[in-house]
């Protein structure tokens, strides 16, 4: 159950419902935001009742959560959650893009593309230390050193770091470094992984696995936050179909459909989506038109030089009119009033 | 091959590159533009070679056509193809709209819809008289009935008329009435109407097969072209794969790939693909970001008193948001210039 | 709803029902069977409770038909269909076995294939006189001249002839020569064509389209049966999948499925589902274990000269070994029993 | 390369080998059969001509590998590998059978399925002692406690336990109880997970993905093989797609094309591809029918109190009805040639 506290609620009177909680079993936790408090009680509904709640002073209305995702789904909230990556808003009606090269190639790659993309106004860098691959003859990473690499980078031009955790064994490594943590689509139910990732006090972005269905996505969250992390962001990069022209299908409706099941922001990676450049743009444009609240895209000063996805790299030039077209839609969105984001 | 006239070609000078192309018992068309005139001879290159016509009086260039899509590839003509309907220009910068019920139920029914989309300034009306439906048991649609209805209403509001032809038996029928001539998502691959609709002097909006791939969907069009129609608008309208939240899964990345390897217009058809109210317009949104140079989208009244589709169907103020929406994203298209078209 | 006679009911008891029936305004069948009568009633249960028909004299039960597949549904028969197609019983336990090249060719490659067959003891032909393809500049088949190949083989090796009606045009012509109308995965919601097969007095196989459901499926099976042809033969034939390797993926649990939701037989077409030779035996033996009642499959003298589909055709040794295997394991579930079937 | 020697060769022409290939910076590894002995050296191609081999004492012949699963590939090995699990053969002729509860919930419920798994002549009891769940509220297994269960009912009824390591934490763990190490369908591209593996003493069954391709299955095993460990058994379980009436697709044709491309047994997981118990038989005996050496499947003495997967469990009377069907099946490839196997 959701139980909304008044705004007049004082510390006493929260405090006097955790106890009734904690005194039932129940884990509670306390969700305070500009205008309001509740408090969620995921599992509370068969242990407690309702009218056990309501009548306590302080309580506005105590509402059920009916969805299976506890945590994350869109009852469990008062409103849409906005992550904050290093200052960073993802989920705020400005539109959160994250870009850079696929995986850390070396120094100069690194700090090339990390300079045009702080200069595009883009303050969250993607790039790989650690790359879980297809085969195991291929490129893997550059690892510590990679991380070594991105924390100079950051410092140098102000940018927030996401790279992905490909393992728990090097977990830690990677929190130490990343402003966010990416969980790969490969990774999405690995759920030794997710829950060390519930541990993190990094917000963590959660691709969707490239067969998985929105419940299971969804529950993927469920075991990040069911470990206290509550700074998830999902994230869409195409899924495995029969239709070929590009490497994944994009799922454009999945992206209205999980905001409508959950408060966690959403956005999309059209590079792996498209996997052919040509096609990373007008992805990247649907991606926002349905109501991604960012975007995270892959771009390479020289791209048939990359040693991983060269092929759906952007090129700079195209990486500044992707920005542009994109920022020019969610505009559109934001300006249509807020049914549309 | 495709022949490219020099400006300045002469009427002679066409004739007489026809007259070697007859000699060598291979069909050209001759395709005037305002700008050129361009020979299309979609098999020449295995009995003509391009020396043969390249010296000859008036031609500028001769290029050869390497898609197997002889008729609908991008290779085929000098530059875009804009499909007229009803004065109502597809593929032209502004975007083309067709909405309306998804069958014609009643003439009250037929009559309320029209009223408030031609109110919305969309010049082309969508409902169907023949219904394939899954079932024999369903509601198969009104018929002639449906059609002499249609014909009503395009005198009564001004409207042209987009209705659907499902069977070789009724395609003269419908053709008579109709403006734009629809072939639905299972008859993608239905050989004999494909060629009726090639003999039809009504331009053909073609569906893209819930299961078909790009290039089976350009042999489709070209089955149509093949008979000499020449105005063929592609339909993307959602594919069928395991993800199951919407109805169908909206393949983004067909679009601009169909803009790519062809000179057709390509449009898209939101409803079928999300299949759920909520999900219809951020679909619509993404299809027209993504590159649709239309949208044909079902509206209903009474969407729950509808006999076929009603869930999908937008109420008419969701209709009037989606379409401010679509048409301030193709807005931002244009002004982004030709390659984002 | 299904009447069940008594097994000593009366004519005049059974055309009693009858009148009940027809005065309700209902459609009845009557299905004779050597152990007892039976009539459908597929539409009856609004209009006429079973508690009107049960007490009339000679009536065993009345069953209601929940399925929404009235005619093909396993409620609507009190017991499994066999379709005969000259002489050879498809859907009895013995495994019935159709065999032939994609198209006919020449009157050489019909006549060398047709010996080999026969001699294999199969005693069905496949042959392809009308061929849809993709593309409109592939062979399309010989057309009405295959036909009369077709007949000349028929009397030569006593070999009943299976052969595929495209389109609602050649039905007539088609269905003059076939002992078994085939009708394409790519026209299985080809509704006139289907109500055309309804209207035929030649057994009819259904292919299952590349993505259509089960359910989708059967209710084609609907559309011909609601004409009057109740001898539909059901043809798995692989579905599209994003797996690669096979050209199709043969859906072997939908064998079975089919079973228990229709009383019609079904087979597979292990060709179509592998795509390349070396797949296609396994397959084949894969759909006999599954409990498909027979097999339609496609074999030539010189694959490599095939004018369509050669690298999925067996050569003549290879198919004398999948009879052989494809029967043997048809036994293994003939002596399993009842349930295995 | 994988360079076969002579029959008589000796074992110092071995370490002549050897030490060529050590000098060259290329690992090698010794593979010994009762008949041959042959080295495989996978990178080798790029740093040594094969030119530089043949002519040395006791080799015979240096075939290239040209497939990209180096150690997987069927050209890496001189015939099919078998791997040995506590006394049972799997990838000999005779069908391999695991069988047993989805999960261990009590000593009861696991002591009464491993009591009729024994007496029905099979020797390997599959149970999950760590499971992986969807859902983060879902039963998880009884851990270690089932694994001290397992190794009790090892002793009481001599039989083979094959379980589950879900991550890499708890490997060391299960590994010490498992005589096969199950990696389940989600962690199929956890590449430390796979790597673990690679490490471990004991054989690995490596399930594919459920939508994983046929080259990144073989990937994963090639992960597996290249940390040293050969012993890896592949096993299809069934594939997503939108075909619905199963859980899964099983894709039978993959098992042919598995054995074609590797050396590597695989068998088939009927239960997890079908969903639910009436279509688990059909699906057992298709995978048996299209080449698979072994099957793994759930039964369940009270499947609809099991805590996980209950609507796919076989009751006892199917499970052995199951196995004699299967049995039968396999013999009839045995008898019908090695070509068939």
């Amino acid at each position: 159950m959701l139980i909304l506290m008044e705004q007049t609620a004082t510390l006493e009177q929260i405090r006097a419902v955790m106890a009734v909680l904690e005194g039932a079993g129940i884990r509670g936790y306390v969700q305070e935001s500009p205008v309001s408090t509740s408090i969620l009680a995921p599992h509370a509904s068969q242990a407690l009742k309702a009218d056990r709640i309501e009548p306590m002073g302080g309580v506005g209305r105590v509402v059920p959560i009916t969805s299976p995702f506890k945590l994350a789904s869109a009852d469990g909230a008062p409103g849409r959650t906005v992550v904050e990556v290093r200052g960073v808003a993802v989920g705020a009606p400005e539109l959160a893009v994250m870009a850079g090269p696929c995986g850390v190639e070396s120094r100069e790659q690194l700090f090339t593309v990390a300079r045009y993309v702080a200069e595009s106004g883009v303050r969250l860098l993607r790039a790989g230390a650690f790359k879980p691959r297809t085969s195991p003859y291929a490129f893997q990473g550059m690892g510590a050193e990679a991380l070594r690499l991105l924390e100079e980078v950051r410092r140098e031009f102000d940018l927030g770091i996401v790279t992905e955790a490909t393992e728990v064994e090097t977990f830690e490594e990677v929190e130490r470094t990343a402003d966010l943590v990416q969980l790969g689509a490969r990774n999405m139910q690995n759920f030794a992984l997710l829950k060390r990732a519930g541990r993190s006090e990094k917000p963590v972005l959660l691709k969707r696995g490239p067969a998985a269905t929105l419940e299971e996505w969804l529950f993927a969250a469920e075991y990040i936050m069911s470990e206290g992390n509550r700074n998830v962001i999902l994230c869409e990069r195409g899924i495995r179909t029969w239709s070929q022209y590009a490497r994944n299908t994009l799922d454009v409706s999945v992206i209205p459909a999980a905001k409508l099941l959950t408060h966690l922001p959403v956005i999309a990676d059209p590079s792996h989506a498209a996997g052919r450049r040509d096609l990373v743009i007008p992805c990247a444009r649907a991606a926002v038109a349905a109501g991604a609240d960012g975007l995270i895209v892959e771009t390479h000063c020289k791209p048939d030089q990359a040693l991983s996805d060269g092929p759906q790299a952007l090129l700079p030039s195209d990486f500044f009119q992707m920005l542009e077209q994109a920022r020019r839609i969610r505009t559109v969105l934001m300006e249509a009033g807020p049914g549309a984001l």
